[in-house]
């Protein structure tokens, strides 16, 4: 049996083969949760007003390759990426002058950031805070040198509402279990195989992380209930994402959750007047329970803020003694202002939270080259590469703000800047473009096959819980710090977006391939 | 807190109630596969033509109240049960008998009959023979008497593709985790208790079962992996019930299995010389299988015949080697005509076969009396009061044949008796309405709540591996005799059919009241 060369990954199926592989998949994602509510283009929401269909997630039908010397890197370095940002979230001065520089341009961080002085103003009365983190990268592989030997590049870090943990495990188990039933083609048996997939762990931990600082938050101050209160979008359509955390919260770590729509805050929480949370469940209003751990997986956009009175709930949030994931602070840190200060060349600032030169020197090697668009000497330099037809085609312009959806890439660079007034430019970063190897893969969609090449971007989560010094930084120190599992997140090479949900991308898992 | 009295059970909910108890179920359905595909009428094919959207299987909201004596009793007297329709599977002089009355009226029993008969005359090669059964009951209360304790009546044996195993498992743990979440009202907390709940184990178990008649089997004859053979009808909306027992087999039994659909048997299929049976895989057709097992979840309607192949390709699958699951025997074995001759009134057939005087009065206690409408003395007084309007109240008609979906009911009976030529009268048994207790849940389908009275059906998994003697009974034995889980199936009262994946009812699990 001839094997195939990784040019020729994924092979060409028959039909039969395929018809095979796809319904073991559809099959397979469903009985297992591997699942999404069907977009309203799939779906009208009027011929299912109750919601009760479900779909298969976006997924790869094949395990996208991805050289095990950067996945392995990716997964080694997640400590030191939870220390990093840890650090920075428990530096307010630090955050102070990367705020200042974006507060006139970004409404957004600015509500965040007098959010955050209210609170201060009121004083603290949790030091606790815990981040679920997930950093993501692509694989750069200089085009001009082939033989060059494949790098990790950080595309971003959040540290916000880091998504599809729960559906990454389910994912990494779907490519396993095709790979038991030979429904792969065996001119792959020798790319997939046993030990070139990777089971992401991500639910588990991910939970595990929010069971850790349920049980630090210590007993109850009330006499309530204890429980974790996940605030949402509501409608979420990537909703089985979170279930996943949610059901191995109770089933692993024993601990009560609820969801609670961001918009919907006011009305069913309240402070004690030692600023204890209480979340009252609109089913049960007279049984209310103590909120021990918060945990966003909405609050991080604008668009989740319509009201004056979301920003009074971020605040009832923020004020109490229930411990953030994340704080406003921990959230602030993963403006892409920050990741561009870590990654502008010859930057002091990376060795200012990681002291271990070693650590930094490897984080660093995970920098993609960053500009600000500023008036300082970096910023002169972006400008000129960022108007310049030529040399705009090697980078992409980002806004500062979380949640994608806005990026400008290489050509389309100039024009846009062009209409943009000066005063708005630095709201942006200037990033290099990572150049990923080229891979093919085919997603399934909505019941659609699309075939053709394929961009990946590995995130890795980590958990990380710390006490904060509150300018003490002899009082701050991570009491749990772990990686937690992975996402690989493939889109086609024809999009230039990212986000699953968003409909541009599909979950994905790692077949590990020697470089 | 004031608690519910059964009679009020299950109590109205709340808007918010309603909302939350929804919300958690629906997302904890799909999570964790208690689904179907939607019904046509739900969603029509064409908006999905590749079949990947999938919705919560109709079930129950509440768990349904059910007598714990009569759950206990299906329970514990299911490893008889297992014995009896394995003695008469074996038992082919007698099993003639049946035939021959029903031979003339019914082509499907006939053309059973004929295809068993050519596997006689070429000889058996496998002795082994697997049951997955599911004895069907019903609470009977005599509304007469209201103070008499509640008795269990069987409504059908299965034999042959006994369904709902999978799911099952799932809702009893849908139902629980509920309780866990506190979904239910508080004045359920009498009643919904963790100790009250009752989880099924029957995917795991019937999985078990076909593990084990696998290995059974024995070591490959021909070189070739073995495998076990799903036989499924194509397209099939209740796949989820059947991929969880495919998946309990490969993850707790380490054993492959694909799913065949019955009317491609021929394409995929061949003998060897010494009758071992091939599985050449379309999407893999270099690499061909051993079939250790068959396991019928079609091929028990006339539908599934549509073309005279399909009785070839029956006629194939019953002269393999290969062990099934059931034998033509054990699926006439389920006739409706055996539950009758057993349940005539002073029958002298259950002692035939079971000859403990002590377990074959605890079996006759739960069958409902049932009459033959043919010359017979018993068929005599049938014809009576299936005729009389006032009589005929009490009973229902049910054709012979397996599958359900003509049942007639009271009332009707008369008109359609006399619509009917006598001489296809003993088509159909006449059996007592079982009088079950009046009882309301509420049943979400297609993501409508239907509230109001409903009737419950217990099943009682049983899984039973025997060696067939052939004649000799001395060389007859039962290998393996379990009971393997249960299910509860609940439709409305308004409708009096069965069949949840007919869109007439839903699955549920068992709250276990004191009588």
């Amino acid at each position: 049996m001839a094997s195939i060369s990784q040019g020729e990954y994924p092979p060409e199926l028959s039909r039969e083969e395929e018809q095979y592989l796809l319904s073991e998949l559809k099959d397979w994602s469903i009985a297992h949760g591997l699942a999404v509510r069907p977009a309203p283009s799939f779906v009208q929401p009027s011929q299912d007003p109750s919601g009760v269909l479900a779909t298969t997630a976006p997924v790869t039908v094949f395990p996208s390759l991805f050289p095990r010397s950067c996945f392995e890197e990716g997964l080694a370095i997640q400590r030191a990426y939870n220390e990093l940002y840890s650090a920075i979230a428990r530096d307010e001065k630090w955050l102070q002058g990367i705020v200042e520089e974006l507060i006139e341009i970004d409404d957004f961080v600015g509500k965040l950031w007098q959010t955050h002085l209210a609170v201060k103003k009121e004083g603290y009365v949790q030091d606790l805070s815990l981040g679920l983190f997930r950093s993501d990268y692509m694989v750069h592989k200089d085009p001009a040198q082939p033989d060059a030997t494949p790098g990790l590049k950080q595309v971003e870090f959040n540290t916000i509402a880091s998504s599809f943990g729960g559906l990454s495990s389910q994912v990494s188990a779907l490519h396993r279990h095709l790979l038991t039933l030979d429904a792969y083609p065996s001119s792959t048996s020798s790319v997939i195989k046993a030990d070139a997939l990777r089971q992401s762990k991500s639910a588990s931990s991910l939970a595990k992380g929010l069971a850790v600082a349920h049980k630090a938050y210590g007993s109850s101050r009330t006499g309530r209930p204890l429980c974790v209160l996940f605030v949402v979008q509501d409608p979420e359509r990537n909703v089985f994402d979170q279930r996943h955390l949610e059901y191995a919260l109770l089933e692993e770590g024993g601990v009560r959750s609820f969801r609670l729509p961001f918009g919907e805050t006011l009305s069913h929480t309240s402070l004690a007047s030692d600023q204890t949370l209480i979340y009252t469940p609109p089913n049960s209003p007279s049984k209310s329970f103590e909120v021990t751990t918060i945990y966003f997986r909405a609050g991080y956009s604008p668009d989740d803020y319509p009201k004056e009175e979301d920003w009074t709930a971020r605040l009832l949030l923020e004020k109490s003694r229930a411990i953030k994931c994340p704080s406003i602070l921990t959230q602030l840190a993963g403006c892409k202002k920050v990741q561009q200060v870590l990654a502008t060349p010859h930057s002091p600032h990376l060795k200012r939270f990681i002291s271990n030169v070693e650590v930094a020197s490897r984080l660093l090697t995970t920098f993609a080259p960053i500009y600000p668009l500023d008036d300082s000497e970096a910023g002169k330099e972006a400008k000129k590469l960022a108007t310049d037809v030529s040399s705009a085609t090697r980078y992409v312009l980002k806004p500062q703000r979380e949640g994608g959806g806005n990026n400008i890439y290489r050509k389309a660079i100039p024009p846009f800047l062009e209409k943009l007034p000066p005063t708005h430019w630095p709201a942006y970063i200037l990033m290099e473009m990572i150049e990923p190897p080229p891979l093919k893969n085919a997603i399934l969609r909505n019941g659609e096959l699309q075939r053709g090449g394929v961009i990946c971007e590995l995130g890795v989560y980590g958990v990380c819980l710390w006490r904060d010094g509150f300018g003490d930084e002899s009082k701050g120190e991570i009491l749990e710090n772990w990686e937690a599992g992975y996402l690989l997140r493939t889109k086609g090479d024809q999009s230039e977006e990212g986000g699953v949900a968003a409909g541009f991308g599909a979950v994905d898992s790692c077949c590990l391939v020697e470089n």
